[in-house]
């Protein structure tokens, strides 16, 4: 595949949004074609997908439903839009992707990681993204941003404990994945965080096409 | 578990609904302690998920999606729905469950059975029906009762090469799995395949008591 998979992890209210949005414009004014996504979400059925997981009326919804529900929104964006995208050679930004699952249905709800791995193993049919930054912020300073944002939705609903598990999670991967997964500290400037972002994907990609 | 999990399987318009309708009442009256469902549904969520998956609109929808929506509704259903119920020593007549799944998305699509196996292990924590009654009727015979029905939805929607490798696949499992699942001549009348049905259920449940 020509193209290049990028994606932001990291707790709610971490940036990520934010930092893609201008990180999409950054790489347009460098000339790169740039698809930006997320996750769940990413396409017509994704979306539908996204608001059942996501109603916060669903109080009753089972984990492996949500798991499996996370899953089928991913197979869905991979093979619509994400897979065809890299195969025109397309900059791919995704907003959460598989690790997101790994940190809060594994790490989170303590579901088994390895049964995690497996669905999203076959809804994405082992695409892993290229590069991954991790948005590194304090359950206490993210949820401090997440309430200045107003209402919360059926996962933000979760208590302080859930969110220190899913934290520690996405470091967890973050050290077993050291080449793909890079740490960023999200408690400075949405300016200061956007620089540093750029440097390095740009660096990045320009090292690819070197490779290639 | 104390309750009995009985399914129903076949193609379409092949008289399952109406004969587990009428089995439900049959049992009832014997004494029995009943719950009817059906998949995919049978819970607010799985509901919700089951309109996704037939709406005629989505004509974009993913194969992969469609196994892992059909495993999320499976995976409420049970959690919510049948294992409780089968707990409390309830009978549970469900219309379809995974066997439905391996012969539409496995045989009919041709994806891969076997991961459709592991997604829908996953799904149900292996709960597998105790006993399964197969409708036998032809691809002509089903597709002409559903046309005498009205409007087809997305799955309905689909040719007839796809219909003769779902009875094909159907089939397959009943002979893999000869002692669950039993074949039911659907060609005859709704009084005549009731009689034969209600008649093996009861001497069935007589049978379990006698054992347990
Ligand atoms: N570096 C920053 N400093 C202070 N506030 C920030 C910073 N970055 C983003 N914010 C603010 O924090 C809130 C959350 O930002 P954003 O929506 O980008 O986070 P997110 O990681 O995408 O959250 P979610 O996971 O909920 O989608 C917003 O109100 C945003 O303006
Ligand atoms: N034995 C029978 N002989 C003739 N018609 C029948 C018989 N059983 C059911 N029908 C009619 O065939 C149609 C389909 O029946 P039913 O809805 O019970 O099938 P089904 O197997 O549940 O279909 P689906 O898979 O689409 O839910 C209905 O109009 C029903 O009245
Ligand atoms: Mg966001
Ligand atoms: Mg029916």
């Amino acid at each position: 595949m020509k193209g290049t998979f990028i994606t932001v992890e990291g707790p709610d209210g971490a940036g990520k949004t934010t930092q893609l949005q201008l990180m999409a414009e950054g790489l347009k004014r460098q000339g790169y074609q740039v698809v930006m996504t997320r996750e769940p979400g990413g396409t017509r059925i994704g979306n539908e997908i996204r608001s059942l997981i996501l109603n916060p009326d669903f109080t009753e919804m089972d984990e492996m439903t949500e798991i499996l529900l996370y899953a089928a929104s991913r197979a869905q964006h991979v093979n619509e839009l994400i897979r065809p995208s890299l195969t025109a050679g397309t900059v791919v930004l995704c907003d959460r992707f598989v690790d997101a699952s790994i940190a809060y249905q594994g790490y989170g709800l303590g579901y088994s990681i390895e049964q995690i791995r497996n669905v999203n193993q076959q809804a994405t049919g082992g695409l892993t993204p290229d590069r991954t930054y991790l948005f590194d912020l304090t359950v206490m300073d993210s949820k401090r941003r997440m309430i200045e944002r107003g209402a919360l939705d059926r996962i933000e609903q979760r208590d302080d404990a859930f969110r220190e598990r899913v934290y520690h999670g996405f470091l967890s991967l973050a050290a077993s994945e050291p080449e793909r997964i890079r740490l960023i500290d999200a408690n400075q400037s949405i300016e200061a965080v956007q620089s540093l972002l750029l440097e390095d994907v740009l660096a990045y990609l320009k090292k690819r096409e070197r490779l290639s």
